[in-house]
């Protein structure tokens, strides 16, 4: 009596929970300690003190009924045209509020978008490895998602599998720089040469072919890395944000999405997100959240942490033998596992107390990802673990 | 290109934002405390102390990084077994944390259980007046709403009606007690008639018929009234709460379904509200406020300022010559327009700069929602202006 597919997405545990699950156990047998669970992409850095600041002072200062009241269904005023300030300022953008709908996260973000362009039969196109939830919203809102395979050597695109697979049921491409699972970020070039297929695909089938930028990393780069800001380089851009990774408020579930006027239509499609939203129960955005978001909007989280943890892996990893594109934003590692079969390879990783994700749902089979949002001294104790792993393949460290 | 359906969604600004809107400006024109608005069901007495207080209590003691992270998609241990705790305690059920999967607010409730159990052609039965948004939602999951007319006499249900509209492809029958918009509150005799047809239906047909209870206005009732808790009438209840009107808490998006037990093939159920709210992309409920609401769970708003609001504009109706069945809980007023057509009664309220709502979209296009969620000051103005509608009815004060 109930709808089949809903249970089957509901009794799938996803491979990430149960190996979470599996370090829990672990954890109460050989001690949390003991355990080298690198498998949640939950930020270890707390949110900046910015955020509790914030916090405290609307519970001082603003009238209390509104603190906590329903705002307007894209978000309150005051929060949007923050967010627009914010971005303006950083990328030298020129939004307004009513670029801006606010939303419950990043899933809520793209989830709202695709229903909001979807008809059935759409084709929505992502690039291996990209994030497994994406099949699920895809689905969801009616569509179809079609997966590139990755470019293996540096994670970016693979255009002549990409030319090959776009098509007039072509509705959106959904990209994900910095990318969750490799941390890589798409050059200015890849950039380009993406938009150039769009504008010209959108020619030869005279309709929009619609960009989702999902980009909950975009603050988290290194070494200098830029991220190419996406409607300054093509007008049918979604974008679709959150600020669970960059202020470590994955919880509170915050975050946007951008229609930008050089869109067609913008108009329409805004109203067509505001009814989007509507149809799938999101009445507003958390209104304190709100708030707080309009406050922190410049505030990132100490990244420090992560880019010495990446390093520290990273570096470890190549001495003992690993292929791995370095990443350059983001918190995830996704070297290439020792053996031809990743599910094997994190099987046998666990001998070792070191809990590692298998590729597979990220549409890299051979690959493992290893979310390095933990603590340092975790990554320094689990160096052994990796060393006796890549022992159990003939590999041993060269310096 | 983009989803007609949910561009209409969008751009239909409701009925009730539209009056919401035209009072913001009247307000401009003729100052804030001339203009009448009874418009919106927002809150409008602060959350509780305690709920404040749980804020500052959690971020002073508890980890600074798990108050903002990600909980598990059902909602945090703790915050469910806080759940099943005081609804124990105040309703003498028997509920266990896993009968509970918390939820972004109401809509997304009822969103989520209506995903997971509706098929193509299901159809959901609902009784006038009741909330328009349910047609929204039972459309987005794929179902068709049916709208039983209301009894007009009490607002109970018009079981000659129902017994009529129910057939083989009714998956559920949405109720919503303490009304919005009638504030009217189900009896017992009612709930035992609607059960006993419910039961010999679900034998007749051979299939779980669900009924769904929404029950954001649960906890405010007067008079002493009780709001019988579904459960324990019907095993295939699905309970849809949300914290938004009994702490004030509209704007934070934050409540829960419960799926008991006693439920045919509860676990699997379970599962696929699971699997429902992954496809619509809710994560998880708001993190702080999951652990807000477990502190919070027994507590409710300062009621007795509703409660006066109500005693006064009723009475005050009531001497002015209108029809209105006395609700019992919930923050608003139902009453008969003075003219057939609400619509225009609504219009002619204007002139004195009453906003009120007309009940088409409730399904009573002859009735008018006067939220009572106001000041008490606010009412006690607008009584000469109620007072002058009625004249032009010819109706005039007799005490």
């Amino acid at each position: 009596m109930i709808s089949e597919k809903m249970y089957e997405l509901g009794s799938q545990r996803s491979v990430i929970r149960e190996i979470f699950e599996y370090g829990n156990q672990r954890k109460k047998e050989v001690g949390e300690e003991n355990v080298y669970d690198f498998s949640l992409g939950n930020p270890s850095v707390p949110a900046p003190k910015a955020v509790n600041q914030a916090i405290l002072d609307i519970l001082n200062t603003e009238d209390e009924v509104a603190i906590h009241s329903y705002t307007s269904a894209q978000g309150s005023e005051e929060c949007r045209s923050a967010m627009a300030k914010s971005l303006n300022q950083r990328f030298g953008t020129a939004f307004h509020a009513n670029n801006f709908y606010m939303t419950v996260g990043a899933a809520a973000s793209l989830s709202i978008c695709l229903k909001a362009i979807a008809s059935p039969e759409d084709e929505f196109i992502t690039f291996a490895p990209f994030f497994p939830e994406y099949r699920c919203f895809v689905e969801s809102a009616g569509g179809k998602l079609v997966v590139i395979p990755a470019k293996e050597d540096d994670f970016q695109i693979a255009f002549d599998l990409f030319e090959k697979a776009i098509h007039e049921k072509t509705k959106a491409i959904i990209i994900n720089s910095p990318n969750n699972p490799a941390g890589t970020v798409y050059t200015e070039e890849t950039l380009q040469k993406l938009v150039e297929i769009l504008e010209r695909k959108q020619k030869e089938y005279g309709h929009a072919i619609y960009l989702i930028s999902d980009e909950p990393y975009r603050e988290i780069v290194y070494d200098g890395y830029e991220v190419p800001f996406l409607t300054k380089y093509y007008a049918n851009t979604f974008v679709c944000y959150s600020f669970s990774k960059a202020l470590s408020l994955a919880g509170e579930r915050i975050g946007y999405i951008i229609v930008p006027d050089e869109m067609e239509e913008a108009k329409k499609v805004y109203l067509a997100v505001c009814g989007a939203g509507r149809a799938l129960g999101y009445v507003c955005a958390p209104s304190l959240f709100q708030k707080v978001v309009a406050r922190c909007a410049n505030e990132v989280s100490d990244l420090s942490i992560y880019k010495k943890n990446r390093d520290l892996l990273y570096e470890h990893l190549i001495s003992l033998g690993f292929e791995c594109v370095k990443p350059q934003g983001a918190f995830y590692l996704f070297p290439k596992a020792l053996e031809e079969n990743a599910e094997a390879f994190c099987e046998r990783a666990k001998k070792y107390d070191l809990l590692l994700v298998p590729g597979t749902g990220f549409g890299c089979p051979s690959h493992v990802r290893i979310s390095y949002c933990v603590t340092t001294k975790q990554i320094e104790k689990a160096m052994s673990a990796f060393e006796k792993l890549a022992e159990e393949y003939g590999h041993s460290r060269h310096m």
